[in-house]
């Protein structure tokens, strides 16, 4: 009866909640640029106005950086708690002379709403909150307790995000963690993400002679730390694609029968994605399929890569130093720090006695996996169900949410992902954009997950004690 | 009685001469930067009336860029012809607080003069033409014929001098050049080099997708260029530190019986090398020493690399392109051409379906080796051991001189590399100097190499009658 009214109000209020997107859209909070501060703390203020109009105890939290919004909505002590998470930020507009209409003032053609941070993830991280909405300004009140935590940090790798779960755990204390930060697998496809890969990102610098030496009077006895430097790296992986470092895929997980069932399930053109990225044959690790290979299997990839004269020109020098960033991306149960060690073993090993070097760590983040048999899924696919129509897919991401695992360590809540926008979308190119009607089936996922989360987890709740 | 007469005279020009260094060298004939175009013009016609003013036929002849300095002296048509080549043009000053004195106000200090182009080569080339004004000025008359080409184009590889070989090669024709841009072996151990290494530079650029790519969507199926740019760098060599190009080779002539002998009693101090260049050791194909690596064996290093996301951070980005300049010098009687097309065979077998790539050639020449049997190298031996009073020491050069073996071409002339300046000095870097000993004692090697070259190349010219 509840979700009925919720849904009754979404339905009247669809101009209304596009108009909101539009408002939202038109603060440009890009958080990695210090232009933009006071457009920073006017979109944290955009959000904890709207959750205190939609009957909330919300506020603006300062952090280190930029400022988060904190909402409370308490029902039942004895009811389970969601944490809705998004982010108020958004990545810089890029080159605007690529956008068909300006980056921060939002376009409605073709069905859909064009600005930057339109999927990523303004209209995705709205259409949770006016969920709420829908439920407080209809029913009156929700059956489960909420808690909303939208930053402004994370186009920025969040780095304030860990103390700030440390300073205010007892107030963000939750049971699992609505997100929706994803995409669908494709349109007419919704998906629930369930697993998303870690990342360990390290700076690698050789350095030979004191200066750039004349590559014909030094040639010969020269150590050259840009030839060193790509046997370093080709010497990271084998012919097959396996990375080479012993001790890199300690721990990883081989899927379950039930997922690889599911993958092989899962439309996949291998034709259309070469033809698409412009390559002349899709890589990898032998062995594995394209989607394993990106969603279930750890990689190694240079990032970048620099030395010597780079310039138009032919300098016959032999380089001083030359740097590379390597990255890899890792799944569950490897373990950051083990494999931080072992590649920086391998470096040891193979440069020891031969050039000096220094290794610099950049990012360290564990891969995320969530119980997939947990009210929260469960209730995940409920809800997308009742609301797109179609049972939703269950997939993997081959990027790197690092909240995830730091919402796991420090609350002990599992987070469930599920995506309103396009995969295709190009969320940090130009021309980013929503359809409406996403938007719209986005609130509608959101009214019903309130439901079907307040019923599945308040079981599991009681058939815990 | 002749070249006792030439001695007599620079004995008693000893002050005047070094005054004439220091005007050349106030000219700032950069040949690298456009605003010294007139500063060019003004070293040329400075050169043009030294040769005047000693009685030689000279003139500035333009070229495509920078004008050459071409002077004449007609002995007789029975005697032997010599060209005497040098460039008047120098490298930058570079960043001058690095300098002790302005490097265009020549400072003598330590029984030197400070100044660019000191070494590199106004003072070597004023050394020899100053020759010709002793003989000339003292005995009246030289006894061989001499063409002078004094150009102002090598320190940006002389791209006019085969076009201008070839429209002058009547005028230039010659049996020998005398090239002092070389230096000795060390302090007391003046050289002669027989032999210099040539060279083929090319730029390689791999395309991967079209774009750069999100390294973790796409990081297990997207090939990622730098990684296999640095695989095909690292093929090229193999563990022992040999190039692994199949025919690359191919003509290489082994050193001679005298030639291994000769080097091996050349001192060479691998941990000073090592502490001098700052290095942990000094690398470079298995089997051979230091001196032979440089001077007889074939190299192959990487000159800059670059591909990706390289500031500081860390992007997490699959690179689009990724692009390295490779040179490999090459010795006596490897074929250029040969080794350019068993290179680019080698990347082709390498990528082809693989990775789209782009090959640039940036350089192509060959190495030279000249006949030190010949009347030339016999005379200079002969000239450095009367002006320095010790044997000089015969040398190989791991750099190119892209003339060596234009000159051999286009004129059929064989060239005697004699050294005056040290190894040690900063020839493109900071306080480059010039011993005022050196530079005397420099005329004076230029003086008794007249009439040595006179006689032994007399000689053979009537014996090949």
């Amino acid at each position: 009866m509840s979700t009925q009214k919720a849904l009754a109000y979404l339905d009247g209020h669809r101009e209304d909640f596009v108009g909101r997107l539009i408002d939202f859209l038109r603060i440009p909070s890009v958080s990695t640029l210090p232009e933009h501060q006071a457009d920073i703390v006017r979109a944290a203020e955009w959000c904890a106005r709207l959750l205190t109009n939609a009957g909330l105890e919300a506020r603006v939290v300062p952090t280190e950086m930029h400022p988060a919004v904190v909402g409370r909505y308490r029902a039942d002590p004895a009811a389970p708690t969601l944490m809705l998470y998004g982010h108020y930020d958004v990545q810089p507009a890029g080159d605007e002379s690529l956008w068909n209409s300006p980056p921060f003032e939002p376009s409605a053609r073709n069905g859909a709403i064009y600005a930057r941070g339109a999927s990523d993830d303004k209209g995705q991280v709205l259409a949770n909150l006016l969920g709420l909405e829908c439920w407080l300004k209809s029913a009156g009140r929700l059956p489960i307790n909420i808690v909303v935590l939208v930053e402004g940090e994370e186009e920025i790798g969040s780095p304030s995000f860990g103390g700030f779960l440390k300073a205010h755990g007892a107030e963000l204390a939750c049971d699992d963690v609505l997100v929706s930060d994803s995409s669908q697998y494709k349109e007419g496809m919704p998906a629930i993400t369930y697993s998303t890969r870690g990342l360990v990102y390290k700076e690698i610098e050789l350095t030979g002679a004191s200066r750039d030496l004349h590559s014909g009077v030094y040639g010969g006895v020269a150590p050259n730390p840009a030839n060193i430097l790509c046997q370093l790296v080709a010497s990271m992986k084998d012919p097959s694609g396996r990375v080479a470092i012993p001790g890199f895929y300690d721990g990883v997980r081989p899927l379950e029968a039930w997922e690889r069932q599911n993958l092989e399930s899962l439309p996949y053109d291998e034709r259309a994605m070469q033809e698409m990225l412009g390559v002349l044959r899709l890589e990898g690790e032998l062995g594995y399929g394209p989607l394993e290979r990106v969603w279930a299997r750890p990689t190694l990839d240079v990032n970048g890569i620099v030395g010597g004269f780079t310039g138009p020109g032919s300098a016959t020098i032999i380089p001083s130093r030359a740097m590379a960033k390597v990255s890899m991306r890792l799944v569950p149960d490897q373990d950051p720090t083990a494999v931080s060690a072992a590649f920086d073993q391998f470096v040891a090993s193979f440069l020891e006695g031969h050039c000096r070097y220094t290794i610099r760590d950049k990012a360290s983040c564990a891969a995320y996996l969530a119980p997939v048999e947990g009210a929260g899924i469960q209730a995940a696919k409920g809800a997308v169900k009742a609301a797109w129509g179609v049972e939703p897919v269950l997939v993997r991401e081959g990027g790197t949410l690092p909240i995830l695992p730091t919402l796991k360590q420090g609350l002990g809540a599992d987070s469930i992902l599920i995506g309103y926008g396009l995969p295709d979308c190009p969320v940090h190119g130009p021309n980013e954009f929503f359809h409406i009607e996403h938007f719209l089936a986005g609130i509608g996922t959101a009214v019903q997950f309130f439901e079907q989360y307040g019923r599945l987890a308040g079981d599991e709740t009681r058939s815990a004690r």
